[in-house]
C-alpha cells in the first residue's frame, strides 16, 4: 500500500464504514456550485454603453453579439448541467478516477466565460470573429466530450445503479453522441460562416435542453 | 422510445428505483446557487469615487442611483427567491419540463445585474434613464411572469403535494398575479416618470417580501 | 384568509404535512451561498500593480491598505457566518418574519465588498480615509445589529429548540452584545484615528472567531 | 461558564440534543461554496486581446502565461479541495478550533486569484516574474500547510472516525507531507528559474490529483 493510495480510496473499499453515497454528495455539491457560478458570471461580460437616450437604445441594441454570446453560453452550460444531473442521478457510487474526470469537466466548463467574452467582442468584427468562434467551439466540444467520457467510464466501471435497464443505458450513451458530432460540424462550418456556427451551437444546446420526447408524447396524447 | 427520451426521464417513471425527491433536490441546490450569486454580484456594479474628504463623501452620496438600483435589485431577486422557495416547498416532484422552465427563470434572474448597472449609471442622466428603466422593468416583468408560469404549470400537471388544500393553491396563484400587473403598470409609468417607476418596482418587491398578513395577524392579536 | 397570507405560511402551520426543518434548510443553503460568495469576492478588490522587479515588490507592499481591508472584511464576514451558524443550529423552525430578517442581514453582508474597496483605496490618503472608515464601520455595525436582532427575535418567538438550557440562551444573547458596543466605540474613534479603528474592527472579529473559552479551558487542563 | 463559551460549544457537548454531523455539514457546505467560487473566479483574470484576425490569434496565444497561471491555480485549488474532501469524509465530528482552522484555510485559498493575476501578468516580463512566482508559491505553501495542520489537529484531537484503521491515518498523514516539502523546494528554485518553479507547482497539484495508486493497480491487474 503506497502513500498515494490513501487519497484515492474509493467507496467500495470503505463501504462497511460509511454510506456509499457520501462522496457523490460532496462531488455534486461542488459541481453544482461551479456550474451555478460559471453560468451567473456570464453577465459580468456585458459592458454598459453610454450616451444620450437614442444613443443608449442604439448602444444597447448594437451589443447584440454580447447578448447572443450570453444566450449561447447560458444554454450550453445549462445543457451540460442537465446532462451532468442525469448522469449523477444514475450513479450508484463514485471512484477516484471519476472524481478527477469530473474536476477536468468543471475546469473546461468554468473556462467558458473567457471565449464568451472573446466572442461577444469580436462577432461582426469581420476578420477576428473566425478565430473567436473556433476557440469558442473547441471549448464547447471539449465540455461535451468530457461529459460523454464521464458517462462511458461510469458504465464501463459499473458505477451506475444495478437496477437501471440496459436499454436506458444505451439510450443515454446514444443521446450524448449527436452533440459531439454537431460540435465538430459547427467548428468546421465556423471557419467559413462564423455567425451561422454560433447559431448552430445554440441549436445544439436547445436540442439538449428542450425535452422534445416529452413534447411529442404530449402532442400524441392530445 | 426515441434517443431524446432518456434525458427527459421524470421521477414518476423512475420512482421504484429511487426516491422521487432527488431530482428536486439538485434543482433546488442549483437554483439557490444561482440566486445567491446573482444577488451577491450586484455589489460589483458599485464604482468607488475618488477625491479628497468632502469630495469622497459627496462622491459617495452622489452615487445614490447606484445604491437605489442595488436596493431594488436585491429586493427583487430576494422576492423571486422567496416565491421560488414557497413553490418548491409545495412541490411533490418535478418533471423535465418544469426543470427547463426553471432554467429559463434562472437565466432571466441572473441577467438582472446588467440592467441594474444600466440603471445605476443612467438614472438622473435625464434622457437615457427612460431607456434604462424600461429595460430594467421588462427584466423584472419576465422574471415575475416565469415564476407565475412555473407555479401554474406545477398546479396543472399535479406536481404539487396531494395533501395541499385547494384554497391554498388558489391563494398562491392569486398572490403571484398582482406582481405581474404591477410591473406592467410601472413599465408604462416609467416612460413618463422613470424614477417613480423604479420606486414602484421597489414597492412591488417589498410587498412580496414583507409578510403583511403575519404582521396584521399579530396586530390583531395584540 | 387574505391573498398575502399564503406566502407567509410558516412551518408550524404546515407541520403535519412536511418535516418542519425543510424551510430552515433552504434558508441555510441560500445564506451559506451568499456568505461564501461575499467572502470570496473580496479578492477581486485587490488591484495588481505593474513595474520592474523592485517596483513590483514595492508596488505589492505599498498596497498594504488593500490587504488590511481584505483581512478585516474576511474576518468580519467569517465572524458573522460563525454567529449565524450557531443561531441556525439552535433553531427549531423558522417563521416568515425570521426569513425576511435573514434576507436583510444577507443584504448588509453582501454589501461589505463596496466599503472594503472604499477602505482599501483611501487608507493612508489622509483626508478621505475618515469617510471610508466611518462608512465601513457603519456597515459592520448594521450586520452585527441584525445578527443580534435575529437571535433576540428567535428567542422571543420561541423558535429555538425547547431542550436548549435557559443559561445557554442568555449566554449567547450576552455574547452577541459586546460586538455591537465595540463597533459603536470604534466608529467614534475612527473619526479621530481612522487606522486604529480599522484595527479595532479586526480585533472585534478575531474576538468573535477565536474560541478563547476553549483555549482557556485547554490551558487550565494542561 | 464565561460568555465566550457559548459560541464555542462543540458537538460532543450537545450530542444528546442533536445529531453530531450537523455542524460538519454546514462547514462542508460553506467550504464547498468558497472552493467552487475561488476556482471559478480564476477565469475573470483572463483579459481579452483585441486586433484583426491574425493579431487576435497571436494575441490569444501570446497570453500563454495567463493560461498557465489559470491551469496551475485551477489544479492547485482542485487538489486542496480533494484533500479537504478526504479529511472531512474521515471526520466524525468537529470542534470549534477545527472550524476556525478551516476558516483560515478558506481565506488562504480564496486569496489565490490575486497571486494568479500577478503571475499571469508578469511571467515573461523578465525581472518582476521572480517576485510574482515567489508570492504565488508562498500562497500555495500556506494552503498546503493549513490542510496538513487541519488533518494533524483532527488526528490528535481524535475527531476522526473510530473505525478508521491506524494504517490509513498514518498513510494520509504521510501523503500530505511531500506537497509541503515540494513547495519549499519550488519556492527556492523559483528565485533562480521562475518558470520552472511554476511548472513544479503544476506537477505537485497533478501528483495530488491524479490517482497514481489506482492507475498502477489497474496496470498490474491488466
Amino acid at each position: 500500500m503506497t502513500a498515494s493510495r490513501i487519497l484515492v480510496v474509493t467507496h467500495e473499499q470503505r463501504e462497511p464504514a460509511r454510506t456509499p453515497g457520501l462522496r457523490t454528495t460532496r462531488m455534486e455539491a461542488f459541481s453544482d456550485g461551479v456550474f451555478a457560478i460559471a453560468i451567473t458570471l456570464l453577465v459580468l461580460e456585458l459592458a454598459v454603453p453610454s450616451g444620450s437616450e437614442d444613443d443608449l437604445l442604439d448602444g444597447v441594441l448594437n451589443q447584440w453579439p454580447s447578448y447572443l454570446a450570453y444566450l449561447v453560453s447560458f444554454a450550453s452550460i445549462g445543457a451540460v448541467w442537465l446532462e451532468h444531473t442525469v448522469i449523477t442521478e444514475f450513479l450508484d457510487h463514485a471512484t477516484s478516477v471519476l472524481i478527477r474526470l469530473n474536476l477536468l469537466l468543471l475546469m473546461v466548463v468554468s473556462f467558458l466565460p473567457f471565449p464568451t467574452r472573446l466572442l461577444g467582442e469580436h462577432i461582426g468584427a469581420d476578420e477576428p470573429e473566425r478565430v473567436a468562434v473556433t476557440i469558442y467551439g473547441l471549448n464547447l466540444f471539449l465540455a461535451s466530450a468530457l461529459v460523454s467520457l464521464l458517462w462511458r467510464y461510469a458504465v464501463r466501471e459499473k458505477l451506475i445503479q444495478p437496477d437501471l435497464a440496459d436499454a436506458d443505458v444505451k439510450m443515454l450513451t446514444k443521446r450524448l453522441t449527436p452533440g459531439l458530432a454537431g460540435y465538430v460540424a459547427m467548428i468546421a462550418l465556423g471557419l467559413f460562416l462564423p455567425v451561422l456556427a454560433v447559431l448552430g451551437y445554440l441549436a445544439i444546446a436547445v436540442y439538449i435542453i428542450v425535452p422534445f420526447g416529452a413534447l411529442r408524447r404530449r402532442a400524441a396524447a392530445a
